[in-house]
């Protein structure tokens, strides 16, 4: 172990990236002008078009909320809805911030490892032009999902096929993103506009970043409003400057992709670690940073027993006795053998 | 003039102080707890106990939107209202975040060098009671005002006592409180908890921040939902050590009084070296980090022509020919002499 | 006086014309659709058609705060706001629901004489594409006005022509219009499609009917998702056919020109015969069914004693001693000779 | 098949008791006060404290939407949620009014036979206090239930049990209230207020009322607000006495029991019918005045054909076949043999 814990519980409890850091003490001299029209962000907003092709719009705001939320915002009329799974982080991780935020309503169905299909997305046709049903109007997907597993590209292509169909928007809440992207050795753009995607919330935060999000609109025409629902919605940094450096920063060079890349690479080894422990069996695909596991519950307190107190994880279902394993951009070879050892001795006490 | 330009034309135009950003590099260390159940939190909220008294609650957001937005919600229940100036941030300048966020109805009325008055609070009671209208329960007044003026303790104390008596609460905008306090030689609490103030949006990003409020309660009782409240308004950082850690840079010692003191004092000298110039008269009592002037409407364009691009001021009012000039922590004597003397050539001009 | 008393206090007070509850009696007859997709109601949007245009699309709601609401959140989006006198029934009667409901901030002028001006309408464009302000997207103005003046044509036209010039919508809170159309001599389509207005909320309550208003949009292509918003909004009526026939009753023959003319004419009798008092002056024109005069405020008291209870009006502004006397389509020529013999009773007592 | 036609389609499809009519004719007298405060309303209140108990406060909306949607606001701050089944009428039927209108999330369970239980109220204990997620504070349970059943009173007792244990209200959407009284043979206030229920949407519209409900709280204390709640929503109507009447001719004898009685009693008959059809199966236990009914698929559109145009039908779920029969307070013993014929015929022809 390190002078400084890390954890396993959230990979929002690491810091920011060092060169991100620096970004920010750079870009802190004079006066620039405030709320965005200033170089250092047109400079973030060119880096997104790198990234996600010239037609992107990229908005930055402060947290994943605020994406979710605006995004949503400027894709829906309030008797509109969408269509999400049971498990989306914007039904069940943001304390009713969509309904009451963006007046919109979420229809939710079933994941199947954290993903949703295109029959999920066709079955809502029959409600469409019914007054008393609010009218679905955009599909959210997570990228990474919410349990560690990846959408493929061809996945992607499929929910956006039916939705177009549909003529509803895809939008996809990519606060893992990064992490996606390294999954399928791909490219930001590739895995999003390169699918027809029409707008992602790219996650800055769990990337390396202080804070930050950014709200990009791949499909033209439909950012229009933006301006005013980021503002009116308070999500309108005032020192942008600050933010947009960060990003600059993760988006210039490889950062996004060496933070995710090595979160990926942690994760990769954990599962490997663990997966060969007797009676521990991983409870999704691992294809990004997070690792499920499945635990004989009496094992999940032992654990903790064995584990130092800064070096937390997360309970995902108390029934099952699954636990949640996130690792980060600085997550070490250690803390991973440190997390082993500890579960093997966790699991030969149970035994 | 530096290499680094400066201009009048926002307070948010200025960078961090170099305090703050090292505060967010020593907090770059090892994983803590996200959402604010950390030290630094912990340590930052302590510190707003030290200034504004042992019961003031201080929860940490994103902007001056977010403070005010949720310090409304936290008071009202939807039919109820807010009574504030007609010039008043929340209502001017916040693309109706007040009304759409939080269910609230603003009751304007006329402002004096920025102040509303303990009769205007009482001139809202006779629609107590009547169904057919929102019924006010927030007094929200600006300290220091959009004008550059402050409320002194006599005033804001007789407010509050005009609210209390008819039941309303009193917000205090305070994005410049610490200007505020500078300009009474008071603290933050003496000003504030010290009249009986309910609830303050205390303004760090103005102060020398990168970026963060805190919406501080300083009534007992009255923030027990406030932690679903912020959540659900978007203002919750996940890595809220890097806010934290900026306030705990500000509050600790005096760097918040530094910085406010220093663009007060500027406000002072360039107040003086104006109103000195025949033909210029300031609008406004200067009692804070603003200068409002009123030129000949053609010297406004002279103006401009005679100072640095990157040098910028505000016209306030068209009509009036008022402009606005706001110094920073960061302003020096030398920006001030030189927009003096651009100010006299623009003058002579024409005279 | 007859047995069933009648007063002055609002044309809210008064009932049903009989005419009207026949109609709902006529329609209670076997199974129809629910929801408005019935034979009663297709032959009510028929009839709005005759009156106000062929492309005129009439939708029925439950009453005044539901039309002028839906009106208004079919125009705006959440960060567009509504330009509107400071008297308006909107913005001082309706307990913030146009805020609430619609997410809209209402911007306010000072009306003379009820009514605002297209200059109050060009003052607002300064403020277009500022992300921070709301931005202007309707003007809404009330005809007959809250203070019984009526609109000309002429008046009418101008705002909307400096309306339309912004690419702003104009609204008609009509929960007067049929008193608006009479008091012009014109007919209700005359006074609105006639000058290019978008949205007429059209009041059947006050003209006549138990209850039932309707929003008729004139300009085509505007309507084409409001029946989600009606039905979100609460505003949709199950048996709708019992609301259709009373829009059917009205419209049919001439009993809504009846109605309002009869109710006119008396608070023109009315108006004649108070004005006639000494020291009894009428505040504004008498243009429609209401009449608002200035007493010597201790005659107010009077005035009450002199009347039987059952005989109520309403003081609009005790400062001023203005009183506003309604008259509805029942108010007989007795009832007015008894005010009026009442009030200078109480004159006299006064003088 | 009398003259005028009746079908199955929905219980709003009938029109009003010719007493309820009779009622408003009688109300149509003279002025009285606007919005509520006059004597028809406060002996349509009293009618409800009679039937629900001392306490219960009663206020006049115009439809169920409305009804629901003022209840659940009246109940809810905004960050907190309502638990209700997965067809309740309020998450499937209202285009997402309460998530708009109230700001409120639904957490919905899976249904058994249209009802929840007492585990799951309690299953949502795990959330309480994490304020990432919506705080479960509403149970809301539909009585009778959208399927036709009826919750005893043991049921309602046992949930109201928990939710009160974990400080949850409980609401009941009693749109069809008087239908689950005769059900279980008992009266209003008994199956809620006996219950300990904390507020009810009772149901004017179905029960034979042109159109009105009720929002009746029957926990002391919690109404405080609602006249102000009510008016924002815009469920207050102006000429009140005209629904206060229509509630006043069914409570103040017994008509609300004897239309309920009758239309439970055509559901019986023809549940009896039906179910000796070879081939036809009922999909829910008959207990109000709805019958659910699984076909083959085709016989469905064979029915349609065998009957004549005016006797509609809903087809409730397109997969299983599932059509629903709804029977009125003037539902005939002829229109169950006619319809029992044609389904007869239908069977046969796919037979």
């Amino acid at each position: 172990m390190t002078d400084h814990p890390r954890g396993f519980a959230s990979d929002n409890n690491s810091g920011a990236h060092p060169e991100v850091v620096d970004a920010i003490a750079a870009a802190n001299e004079g006066h620039v002008v405030a709320y965005g029209d200033d170089d250092y962000t047109s400079t973030a907003r060119e880096r997104f078009r790198e990234h996600f092709g010239e037609s992107a719009e990229a908005f930055i705001v402060f947290n994943g909320t605020g994406a979710n939320v605006a995004s949503i915002d400027a894709l829906t009329a309030p008797h509109e809805a969408v269509i999400c799974t049971d498990i989306a982080h914007m039904h069940v991780d943001e304390c009713g911030a969509p309904e009451r935020l963006a007046q919109t309503k979420l229809l939710t169905v079933d994941h199947r490892h954290g993903k949703l299909s295109p029959e999920d997305v066709r079955r809502w046709e029959a409600r469409r032009g019914d007054e008393h049903q609010a009218q679905p109007r955009v599909v959210s997907i997570t990228q990474a999902t919410e349990l560690g597993t990846v959408y493929t590209l061809e996945e992607t292509r499929a929910i956006v096929e039916a939705a177009h169909e549909l003529a509803m928007y895809v939008h996809v809440d990519g606060a893992r993103l990064a992490n996606a992207a390294v999954s399928l050795d791909a490219g930001l753009g590739e895995i999003t506009t390169g699918a027809a995607v029409d707008v992602v919330s790219f996650g800055g935060t769990k990337n390396g970043m202080l804070m930050g999000e950014a709200v990009v609109f791949l499909r033209p025409g439909i950012a229009e409003h933006f301006p005013f629902t980021r503002k009116q919605l308070g999500q309108l940094a005032s020192k942008m400057r600050f933010v947009a450096a960060q990003f600059d920063a993760l988006l210039t060079g490889d950062l996004w992709r060496r933070n995710a890349s090595h979160a990926n690479s942690m994760a990769r080894r954990l599962a490997d670690a663990i997966s060969a422990i007797d009676g521990v069996e991983l409870a999704y695909p691992v294809e990004a940073n997070g690792v499920f596991a499945n635990l004989p519950r009496p094992a999940i307190g032992r654990l903790r027993a064995a584990l130092p107190a800064a070096m937390p994880f997360y309970v995902w279902d108390e029934d099952t006795g699954t636990i949640r394993l996130m690792c980060s951009w600085d997550t070490t070879p250690e803390d991973i053998d440190e997390l082993g050892e500890a579960l093997q001795t966790a699991m030969q006490d149970v035994g």
